[in-house]
């Protein structure tokens, strides 16, 4: 490992494959066994894809994102002793209100999985008269808490940092419309009691970089390193024949992450391989969590794969890094505190 | 007067006309002097709509969206002692920042002008990466000082309630898409301090009455009145030649403003004079504004017309509210909590 670490907890039993070969430098590579989630993956579940995994308990845990047979996605929770092979839940996660009642959303999709300080907590898109983002907490993936919705509709892509900034939860988000959105930056917020939310300010938006011309969105939680907060985000280019999306990454000032330090102006993975291209939604290939080893600066990515199998594809921080920082290429409202 | 009252200030200056005539029992009539605020209005502002005035002093004082030669919207200051004849700055408000320096959107629009306990907020639409909601307070109309935008892009059409509800400041908002959005409902949120907003609920959407069949918006900042908040708003159709923007109206609950008591199910007024179906954007009646008085139960209306001038209209709460009344017809996403 080089001179740029992981600041963050041990994880001894990383999912891992060494990167064998790999073209052009790319600091990404595929596990070569993807997709290490397949169709029918629970009973009346017809694809799982953009889902979030964290370590729990000496093994992993997990929400993912199902599409049941009635075509309304939700949210399961599944569990894995090594990170790949994953068993799931045949019943969706059974979301109450603060009170103990049930609350169910309308439909739940591609959920993140953050933890802080010691609660986690799952940030999803769902219907709040409009797309919107919808949040629970848990201790004990047992009990699945509801808070507040904390944005107004048009929002897809909340991910929560991981540990509190300057006193204060920090979320970022890309505010859409209601439908297949042909625009959109992220944006991060703050907040003190995870209620009330405010100080938005503009973090980045599409670059002048084909592959995220369209629009931009937040993708895994982000990691925080040597060099600031890593960021495995989604950028999605327009095409004749629809929307194509890649993963790109950018390291966030640590104090004040709504300025970009550095944004890797090349995508690092994009859709190629056949579980990426062949789906649902062909070319898709969306970030939504990493499991990181400070101990070895090893990443490993789990992403939704054409809307129809999660990929798993790995990093080395000192590697992934040195990438983005070689390749970086900056606009004026990357590094503006983004405030007008 | 009957039984139905205004709960609020006595304002004896209030602009007043006495109805003529009339047809079909429309509790809204026109001033016969329409329009108050003409083409050219000051030293370079081509036209003048979309505005908010308030009682000030023993006369009046309102924020005005003064459309620039050059194309771009602001927002300017008028003083009036009579309501009706205007004088305006020059110049354009000079906002600042908490720290004193200049602090001025790239533009602004349709701003609306809330007094609550002793201070007088402006809140309007700015660019924020986006279309959003700006704001700024002020206590004596020379110090302008802008505080947190409340929300994430896209947003239009923010209206605060004049008094705080079970301790907290609200508003309503309207989200929406950077353009011309084709949808849109009202939203109420809440906030301790002006910085950090939650807790959004919905309160009510577009209705199958086809003025409002595309999307509504908040318009004056509501009225307390003993049948609860009279909430003026706008009501969009889409037709082949472009939008047309009627004025109607609701009595939302006095404690919990997301649940609509009584939402009238015809328009109030529609575009039918010159000076609304001519000008910038034609077929435009769009209420920012109004000025009430507590002893008389009098209303005056100030709506921007065309995108081109502001008309003034005349109603008084018990006929305005009685025919609310006697016209509504609510849905169930209108009656409900608003929490999903």
């Amino acid at each position: 490992m080089g001179d740029i670490k992981i600041i963050g907890n041990i994880v001894e039993k990383i999912p891992w494959e060494e990167k064998k070969g790999g073209k052009y430098g790319s600091p990404v590579w595929r596990y070569s066994n993807n997709p290490i989630i397949g169709r029918n993956p629970v009973k009346g579940v017809a694809r799982i894809f953009n889902s979030a995994v964290i370590p729990y308990g000496g093994e992993f845990i997990g929400v993912f994102r199902g599409e049941q047979t009635n075509g309304i996605p939700y949210i399961y929770l599944g569990r894995s002793e090594d990170g790949i092979t994953w068993n799931f839940d045949e019943n969706r996660i059974p979301f109450e209100d603060e009170e103990g009642n049930p609350f169910m959303p309308l439909y739940a999709y591609d959920p993140r999985l953050v933890k802080v300080e010691d609660i986690y907590y799952i940030i999803w898109c769902q219907d709040f008269y409009g797309a919107a983002i919808g949040m629970a907490k848990t201790k004990d993936f047992k009990k699945f808490i509801r808070i507040e919705n904390p944005f107004l509709p048009f929002n897809r892509n909340a991910v929560l940092f991981p540990r509190k900034i300057n006193g204060n939860f920090l979320m970022l988000s890309r505010p859409s419309d209601s439908g297949h959105t042909p625009f959109g930056d992220i944006f991060v917020s703050e907040s003190k009691d995870m209620v009330y939310w405010g100080k938005h300010r503009h973090v980045m938006g599409k670059s002048s970089n084909w592959w995220e011309s369209l629009k931009i969105g937040g993708g895994a939680a982000p990691i925080e390193t040597t060099e600031g907060w890593l960021l495995l985000y989604h950028g999605v280019s327009s095409t004749c024949n629809g929307y194509v999306y890649s993963i790109g990454g950018a390291i966030l000032d640590m104090d004040n992450p709504s300025i970009i330090k550095y944004r890797c102006e090349n995508f690092l993975l994009t859709p190629e391989e056949w579980y990426e291209e062949r789906g649902f939604v062909p070319n898709v290939t969306f970030p939504c969590a990493t499991i990181h080893d400070a101990a070895t600066g090893r990443i490993a990515i789990y992403y939704g794969a054409a809307d129809s199998y999660v990929g798993l594809a790995f990093s080395k921080v000192d590697e992934l890094v040195g990438y983005i920082k070689d390749n970086s290429k900056v606009s004026e409202s990357d590094t503006e505190i983004g405030k007008r």
